[in-house]
């Protein structure tokens, strides 16, 4: 009767993630999301993969349909570290790459490997939450970085990794999104991506370069990753393929130094055995067909038409007192209210109007971000991204007057 | 260079899976394997995947490859909850259930939820290492619990329960595989299980029923589950569809109290955010279809048969001072060695002859059984088992000769 008196402490302090539960509201009624980062049905690869699937198992069931090493399939290991190489420009052997449960496993695998209690977790102010929730998960204490419109800034780091260390927090892990930033869309330029491995360098950092939206790039090629321009093998690159190909397999990459993989291989054995193998296979053919740098350009294209699209909207909505950047890429905008104004009380009231978001406020460790306001232009059809535009400008003016 | 001195503790604990690395042996060269407990490609239910996938996507690929929630698909765990009131006998709602990523992860959940360090946790001796290595992930005092025959014997819960309170251990957690098990293929009668309970209520521990063979019974229909025999909420069960349906999927089911549901769901938000979304679709029309009641019984009738030719050829082969069980069920034989023999010393000599197996001493918390081996019938074809089981005959006549 009274199992949850059993929990353990860990238990009691997880929270649940703010994006997941208000997807859960909008996936249940009639809400105009603009909340989730998931991508458009309308870009899935449907025909691809219906082909794929048929040839997979006519030719190999046994293998498609079976378990799988911990690792993943080496054929698709071998084929992703040549991929990488194309487009991502740099070296590795399939021995430094694993196949993870998404790039959410691939965080918590990088907390679990790395973190001690009390060990310094240094986070973007805004990041995401998946990365922020997997080092709380273990005991780390976690410091906010600022970012400005380029990203993460390096000598805020510094600062800020030098603090901690004074307060006995040994600086362990730097948790990066480069590029086109959940949740503001800020791309880090090169010459910050030096800076801030050699800050991580200097105080002997783990680097985290999780990047989801890299492939959704919309001006020109993205930056180098860190991974390429990193020099002495502390960075862990997660690449997930639920943005550039699709999430419903659960396929994302880590990329890392031999050992390191090695490791968290082992973690993974008491964790979930092996990722998933019929999808794996699918992968497999979509990439060695073709399809998947094919696919990148046509989502490549979707997304700036819906970009161009909310910032049409944006324009033409919401007051002038209010803000937002032009990404360059992915699936969001960042929007900043005047000061004083709350993006949870925009929330409630949307909420009644049948319209949802993600309040910045859930991106910031620190308690700040109040005034900000995720939206996300990646699933919601034109219509109801401009009903849901259209509802939060008449809000928003509503909310200034007073 | 030196990012493996970054590891955490717990990192530099972690030990590789006896299984897993062995079957990855077993995948590399021509070894005739009786290591993993995978099961037999040629069981996988290959027509029916290829109709259901094509109408899967046909019909709602927006939906199939998309993510989705934590706990799984609401249609797919509604139909399960109906599967299990009529296959198990106990009534759930669909709120009491999750689809995990493999029972590992159904595992993995139930040590995090509820182990602190330190707290004490119960398991056969000898136990699947799965078990075993969550448990020690999250810190527990691991106490081995002997079995007989009949699997766990309930006064020795009862003792060494009791001896770990004296001892300032917490009892928190018995892990336990009721139904054919891993590796004894032993099956704990309907008293016993009632016993253990009793037990379990007394000492107000957590009991986690894995019951991945729980479906290939080849004697009659299994005993009621632990979780129907429950009265006071206290049993997490999970239900593999690995062994009745296919592995490729990674598909478990996880059924116990609703808030330790809900409590799991959310930490699993921060491992993997969801199952393989496809792959519920495709489990979601096998069940409706009627295909997973029909596969069961498939099943069966193909590893009694399997079970029959090891049984046969061990009689034939093995000499008289070594002696097995005959298992009702599942994928095992447990083989006892005279005392004094080594199981690593014939898997040493084993494996220079092409044949793998697991020996029984990586199923001991408490160093023992060092004169046990497992063997597993699942997945070599008739052929290789024969090849393997005349090898290992003659080894051990060789070693018994000395």
């Amino acid at each position: 009767m009274a199992i949850n008196k059993l929990f353990a402490r860990r238990a009691l302090k997880a929270q649940p993630s703010a994006i997941r539960e208000i997807c859960k509201l909008a996936a249940k009624t009639d809400v105009k999301s603009l909340a989730g980062g998931w991508p458009s049905g309308d870009t899935f690869p449907v025909e691809e993969v219906k082909q794929i699937v048929r040839n997979v198992l006519d030719e190999k069931p046994e293998l498609a349909l079976q378990y799988g090493t911990s690792e993943g399939l080496v054929e698709l290991r071998l084929a992703l570290a040549e991929w990488l190489q194309n487009r991502d420009g740099f070296e590795c052997s399939s021995d430094q790459i694993m196949i993870t449960s998404g790039s959410t496993q691939g965080i918590e695998l990088c907390a679990k490997v790395f973190l001690e209690p009390g060990d310094a977790a240094f986070v973007g102010l805004p990041s995401y939450f998946g990365g922020i929730g997997a080092c709380q998960a273990f005991g780390a204490h976690l410091v906010g970085v600022p970012l400005d419109l380029d990203g993460m800034v390096p000598n805020e780091l510094e600062k800020r990794a030098a603090f901690a260390m004074e307060q006995g927090h040994r600086p362990k892990l730097l948790y990066i999104i480069p590029d086109y930033q959940n949740p503001t869309g800020a791309v880090v330029p090169l010459d910050r991506r030096r800076k801030i491995l050699e800050t991580a360098s200097r105080y002997d950092m783990v680097v985290v370069e999780d990047s989801p939206y890299r492939d959704l790039s919309f001006e020109g090629e993205p930056f180098p990753p860190l991974m390429a321009l990193d020099r002495d093998s502390r960075v862990v690159f997660l690449r997930s393929f639920s943005k550039n190909f699709c999430p419903g397999f659960r396929l994302s990459l880590l990329a890392g130094p031999e050992d390191v993989v090695r490791n968290m291989v082992i973690a993974r054995q008491f964790e979930d055995a092996c990722p998933d193998v019929f999808g794996q296979h699918v992968l497999l053919d979509f990439l060695k067909k073709g399809f998947l740098d094919k696919q990148i350009e046509k989502n490549r294209a979707y997304y700036i038409k819906k970009r161009d699209r909310i910032l049409d909207l944006l324009d033409e909505n919401f007051p002038k007192q209010v803000t937002w950047n032009r990404p360059k890429g992915g699936f969001f905008v960042f929007v900043h209210l005047p000061e004083g104004m709350s993006g949870m009380d925009l929330l409630d009231k949307a909420v009644k109007n049948n319209v949802t978001f993600v309040a910045g406020s859930a991106f910031f460790v620190d308690g700040g971000g109040t005034n900000t306001v995720r939206l996300s232009y990646s699933e919601a059809d034109d219509e109801s991204l401009e009903q849901a535009i259209v509802v939060l400008g008449r809000l928003l003016k509503e909310m200034i007057k007073g």
